[in-house]
């Protein structure tokens, strides 16, 4: 039997049912770009249980390469596997399976330079950075909107079109729907095939809930948006929080065949880890080495806590992603993980009646800048009451508040910044700093008039005067270098950046 | 020889030679107002070294209660006693020395009822709080004007008279001299004779020194403001932080002769204690023991630190004197040490180019309100840069910043609250309250649009939403009960008080 491969584009405004996850694999002499899809669709068994009876996986080859892809059962007796080439040049595919029909299919396509915005995934650099795998700047400014992929297609298509043109390079959401405060409503779609009565049959899965999730995801690539996806999440009321173990298995590895080729995937295993009380420690530990297992090309892997921090220092554990406002902790979490610290949930700006969803905008400006010159990075989210209890951190919809064109002018600053800026450990004032070159220091509460700061005897640098609510940044006249003073605004939360002149 | 007793008043605007200190007691028949200062004046040798060679006490007697008083030279054959009597009627007193011209001299006089401003000592109150001795409200929000004693008349007086009209009833002030950045001036006095050539007689004391030191303490007594003295500090340079041991205790103890009977004193042992590189944790201990033997009325003793706490659960210590912002901190220390937790130092307001100095006025007013809803005492400070480095965090003069109207808002809503007041602990935001009566919230960097707040299910109260840094309270309509809903300004740094209807 053939293979057959398919090109789709993401198509914005589409229904629900015409979505689905851009491909650009072809068959036979097919090109793909470097780090785009590669799709293999095969025809298989529909009788029996093809989750469970059928295996599929293929080996692709590179020279003397060779990786292991899983392929997935889409339903109506469509097999697919899904690959994303890393090197450019001619691969070579052969499908294994337990059942002939799908077995021994071969096939070539060749891999081509990546298109110029496609810069592949994002992967950790200089053990406290993150970049694109071409080596083109990548510095996560996420935000938050975890159910945003289960509200229905008139919202999830209002959310897009505000990703395009907020800040935001990143985006924490759960694969599983969400039910919580201000998050009562049936998703259109569930992951397992579901009984009128709400039962769960857990021995499959429903091919259109992850088709449209996953074109989702294919549409926040386009945006350049990463896809921080949340496995599992204590949310929840159809019982997704509590499968059994060999579904919570099953379901990783589904979610990986699936969605491991889009290259703007980052694994979130879970949001507020140690609220899920049906699982142990060692059941995270576990999740962490079946995602390593089964993903080819190791995406970047991480888990949130509440209260109590999961030991980011653990192998597989690729940055640490952090609840809470402890900035000044960054240099000593730092040191202890020897990896990127993302603040990925600070708190929420917004009003909500909730301690972590009621702050204002200007703390959360605050807190980005705080978070970044010590060493970290930080994540949005917008929490303002709604009429319709649309709250942009769970459902999108609109940005209402006014931290977020802030949060690109602070991205802007960072993504313009030469390479190797980090934190001054001894500075008297907070600094992010790449020695002799740029000194970017934020002043928090602190309002001197003036200030000596520590610059190099050698070289003469340009100062500016950086307001980060209004968005300003004023030269301030003259040259400086060593112990020069700088006139100062005397007031709070501004920074000051010295340049090389 | 015949006891000479002095009254004279603190005058105002007085040249320093004519200041001394407002002492009301009367020889033989006279009359003392409780918490007043009954004095004794004797004439003895002034040949040899009084300050060593003579012992000078009296024996207080109050029916059958008995108090030991020391004495002190004051130079010129002058030898004094003072005495503040806590108990009405008749008391008596036999003095004792080595010297047979001071021995056995005797006499009588009569304690009055206070008059009604002077409300005694203030002592411990609840575990937690303060109060003053004759049961009015003494609630502390103190400022810090470091060596302001040591600045000569002019300066000296402006700081007075700007203590007149400022919120606070508590300063914490140095008896030695200060030399520090921002204060590089020699004092008109000093406590020790000094040579032209800047050596020290350690083995006397200067008692002008001491009579224009307790003469300004006496006119903060006048101004209703507690004189928090600081005995040691490490910021010298002129050997005061580091004498010999025997210099230490005799210094205590002329100190403590010459002062406690000021009912406005309290002790505070050290200014950051663990900077005082010359003296060891027993050094500390032991000066907590000598006052305790020396001070007849056990006025308030604390330690403040600077990296290192002092371990505020010892027995001598009153109330723990905290540096610091840890306001979080509060009921755990509240906890531990059973005791008042006072955050005397939280950094100031101004805009010097020093971390702990140049805070905004807003940022001040914050962690007043922040301190006091979570069950702990805050003091002020104000550092802004002045063409003649007069900076009212040590030398006084004026005000020039914008959180002491907002530390009297606070003051006159914490004095008018009912009694017993305290934090209380699963607040879901801070709140100071007595259960059924008033619920005082801050809702610091929170800005919810509104709030169930947990009230009692019996009773009615009224809300208010109190904007703290614009000084406004605002009655909300209606009357709320248990879990009712208040509608809030969805700004942040507000407050809301329920008071019973």
């Amino acid at each position: 039997m053939a293979s057959r491969i398919t090109r789709r584009s993401a198509i914005f405004g589409a229904t629900a049912a015409a979505l689905s996850l851009q491909v650009d694999g072809q068959s036979g002499s097919g090109t793909v770009e470097r780090w785009g899809i590669f799709e293999i669709s095969l025809h298989g068994p529909a009788d029996g249980n093809p989750y469970l009876d059928v295996r599929l996986s293929a080996e692709l080859r590179h020279q003397n390469r060779v990786l292991d892809v899983s392929g997935f059962y889409d339903g109506d007796g469509a097999y697919k596997l899904r690959f994303m080439p890393d090197s450019e040049g001619e691969w070579s595919w052969t499908t294994r399976s337990n059942r002939p029909e799908l077995d021994g299919k071969r096939g070539r396509f060749v891999c081509s330079k990546a298109q110029p915005e496609n810069h592949g995934p994002v992967i950790v650099r200089d053990i406290f950075q993150f970049g694109y795998a071409d080596g083109a700047v990548y510095c996560p400014f996420g935000t938050t909107c975890y159910a945003w992929a289960h509200q229905g297609d008139a919202l999830e298509e209002q959310t897009l079109a505000t990703l395009r043109s907020a800040p935001f390079n990143k985006i924490r959401m759960c694969v599983f729907p969400k039910w919580y405060a201000y998050n009562n409503v049936e998703p259109q779609y569930y992951p397992f095939p579901r009984s009128s009565s709400g039962e769960n049959d857990l021995s499959r899965f429903d091919p259109l809930f992850f088709r449209h999730f996953e074109a989702r995801v294919a549409q926040l690539s386009a945006l350049g948006i990463q896809a921080d996806l949340i496995l599992f999440h204590p949310y929840d009321h159809w019982g997704y929080a509590n499968l059994p173990a060999e579904v919570n298995d099953r379901y990783l590895r589904y979610v990986i065949a699936r969605l491991a080729a889009c290259r703007n995937v980052w694994w979130s295993v879970a949001n507020e880890w140690d609220l899920v009380k049906s699982k142990t420690l060692a059941d995270w530990d576990h999740f962490f080495r079946v995602i390593q297992e089964s993903d080819p090309y190791g995406h970047l892997r991480s888990i949130h806590h509440s209260k109590v921090m999961y030991d980011h220092a653990k192998s597989w554990v690729t940055h640490a992603s952090i609840q809470g406002d402890q900035f000044d902790r960054t240099p000593e979490w730092r040191d202890a993980f020897q990896k990127p610290v993302v603040f990925d949930e600070c708190k929420y700006e917004g009003n909500i009646p909730r301690r972590w969803g009621d702050i204002s905008a200007r703390e959360m400006v605050r807190r980005f800048w705080l978070g970044v010159v010590m060493g970290g990075w930080v994540g949005h989210g917008e929490t303002y009451l709604d009429p319709h209890d649309v709250l942009w951190w769970s459902k999108g919809g609109v940005l209402k508040g006014e931290s977020a064109p802030r949060v690109r002018f602070l991205r802007e600053l960072i993504d313009s910044a030469p390479p190797g800026m980090k934190p001054m450990p001894a500075s008297y004032y907070p600094c992010l700093a790449r020695a002799g070159e740029q000194y970017l220091y934020f002043l928090d509460y602190h309002q001197p008039a003036e200030f000596a700061f520590d610059l190099p005897a050698e070289g003469r640098f340009r100062a500016e005067l950086i307001d980060p609510w209004n968005m300003t940044i004023t030269a301030a006249p003259g040259e400086f270098h060593a112990k020069a003073q700088l006139k100062l605004r005397g007031e709070p939360y501004q920074a000051v950046r010295f340049r090389r002149s």
